[in-house]
């Protein structure tokens, strides 16, 4: 019954979020990224995907100072994105400060309209609000955005991408030639990269969706705060509760966006509609609950499935264990699934429990539990990785 | 949209646990617990269910140094249990050490098959294993067990009880008689303290659980562990994984029972056989996914349900605000829904995100999210209801 997972790397303890945490708290003049070499030589025969080359787009990177900015820069470096020249833009508070980046010092702009002349690229999380307001000026100066809020996910003609899961709908789109990308929301794309496999197997009719939801996807104060707040409760002080205005640490509480008429928070509706326009299958039903933990940076997913066709445990099992972003920890002898620790600052998302589910006749349910870093694949690997389409 | 509570009490900070698990590091011998008075005088009408009163039954406490020992001793007192004797048993270890109760202190003896004759009733919650040697012999000799452990929850002939949902299985049941009743799992009680008002009146056909599970359902000593990991990895320093082999503060992990040949933990398929006994029920379909979050005392569950008859939201809400130990926290403008810290120590139930699903035709279906002590209701609470149900 055991399972090898193509990349089960464990953490040896602690959240890995505390160095990122602890070098945000001291103010973007101190940002500092502990990139990777790139990997490989500018003569190879990849000349084009490596790093900085006099070829490569001209990139933006609006909000750079937030969790997901900095992530953007990491998993860029990381990736050995091409670019040819790179502009850091933030708001105005955080203009006037460095951040390295691949070897370089950048010094951080003030973000305006003219921020994206002559730019080709331009990876945005500053917020769904400017977002709305400079997203379609770049996209008409003929810079191509991939936006991580939610101001452009609904919006028609706007492709909504997880790349594993539908990049056709990026098709046409270039890096230079304006257009904007919406990249999903966190918990969407966590649950997608495990539910898309088996949908395209066995078609999914229905799917039940509790979440587990990491402080990071309300920001680097969020994840500072529950620390703070954890700190503060063993020694006996009341906690902090600027963020979300209660107690976070040793609690857990149902997620924090605004609640709409029909009882469903926003991040839930996020959850039901935006599966609905990536999968391009408006009948696929969805519920979800979601739900905050006191947990830093990844996400984890209970899903129930509902098929239209039977599919057996072992099948899924294969197929999820093929699947490109994926891993599997699946180990019932030894009780090792995934864990929000074993998947954060990793790329891929984890999948296990996978059974059949015994409520259902016919083979046609399973349930999965799957976990992803949000900041990563839910958010800042998932854009770049848009980016790359557009190469 | 906001709908009041008929108790909720919210907490300012902190675990309400702290003092309990502090005393218990200290040993038994240091057990204190802080009873309130005895409410009612034994002159008034309601004598016998006042504390200690010649005419009560003869009380045998099996595993008094445990967390929900000490629960029980906290339940007894609060609710005025009527008893003429009180006797605390542990194991061999803790015998000698002291007990304070009810104004008296109790030294606790060895548990062996002695300890129950003359005995009208025994509380235990001192281990399967235990309770699978001792519960037996102790009904023999005349006194009726409640037993809070698993040895007995699926045994046929012995009644498993929530009080408020199926008390006519304990019908002619009484103190001295012999007899064994068995107390439900945590999480069984909890979804169905608030499933079944609705399931009364819709009737439920499948129900889909997740639950969010505290650390007391392992133990006090599991507790501990997670206050001490928290410490340790604030001050940087690598957890210490004595109860379950691995870091649980700021993590998460599926449940830590053994995984059966279906691929559900055993925690998950007590879920699923417990509800269809205590319904008398054997056709309706559960599945569950069981995860422990770092939490201390009280279980979360989002509970998604789907009913044989339509049942409005409005009608939902209404019914579970009159239902017996259930409480609806349900203030989608202020979101303000139940948590784990306003459980903790109360006796409800809390409920809320009470939303019909989108996902299911004719509005049958609904979602739930239930919060409750799992030390008070998920464990001691109950078995002090069913032997009150003795009297």
């Amino acid at each position: 019954m055991a399972m090898a997972s193509k990349t089960m790397q464990m953490r040896s303890n602690a959240f890995s979020s505390r160095t990122a945490l602890n070098s945000r708290k001291s103010g973007p003049s101190q940002l500092k990224l502990s990139a990777k070499p790139c990997r490989s030589g500018r003569s190879s025969a990849f000349v084009t995907r490596c790093g900085k080359t006099p070829d490569g787009p001209k990139v933006v990177i609006a909000g750079v100072t937030g969790a997901v900015g900095q992530e953007f820069l990491q998993v860029l470096v990381q990736r050995d994105f091409p670019y040819s020249s790179m502009k850091m833009l933030a708001s105005a508070r955080s203009a006037g400060g460095k951040v390295e980046f691949d070897g370089e010092t950048y010094t951080i702009e003030e973000l305006t309209a003219e921020s994206f002349d002559g730019e080709d690229i331009a990876l945005f999380s500053a917020g769904g609000s400017i977002s709305k307001k400079f997203g379609p000026i770049a996209s008409e100066k003929g810079c191509t955005v991939v936006d991580n809020s939610s101001a452009f996910r609904m919006t028609e003609g706007v492709p909504l991408v997880v790349p594993e899961v539908n990049p056709e709908a990026m098709a046409g789109m270039k890096y230079g030639k304006g257009g904007i990308v919406a990249n999903p929301n966190c918990s969407t794309i966590i649950a997608l990269m495990a539910a898309t496999p088996l949908h395209k197997v066995a078609k999914v009719e229905r799917m039940v969706v509790s979440t587990y939801q990491a402080a990071s996807g309300a920001g680097a104060a969020a994840m500072a705060e529950l620390e703070l707040q954890t700190q503060e409760i063993i020694e006996g002080k009341p906690p902090t509760t600027t963020i979300f205005g209660r107690q976070y640490a040793f609690n857990l509480f149902s997620h924090n966006s605004d609640v709409e008429a029909n009882g469903y928070n926003e991040e839930e509706m996020k959850l039901v509609k935006e599966t609905r326009k990536i999968w391009d299958y408006p009948e696929v039903q969805v519920t979800a609950t979601c739900v905050r933990v006191p947990v830093m940076r990844a996400h984890a997913e209970s899903i129930n499935l509902q098929f239209a066709d039977a599919l057996e445990e072992d099948k899924a099992r294969e197929i999820l264990a093929a699947a490109p972003g994926v891993s599997v920890i699946d180990d019932r002898e030894t009780n090792t699934f995934p864990t929000p620790l074993v998947a954060s600052d990793m790329d891929d998302v984890y999948v296990g429990r996978i059974r059949q589910d015994i409520s259902q006749p016919d083979n046609k349910g399973l349930d999965i539990f799957v976990c992803g870093d949000q900041i990563r694949k839910g958010a800042a690997l998932n854009a770049v990785q848009c980016a790359e389409l557009l190469l």
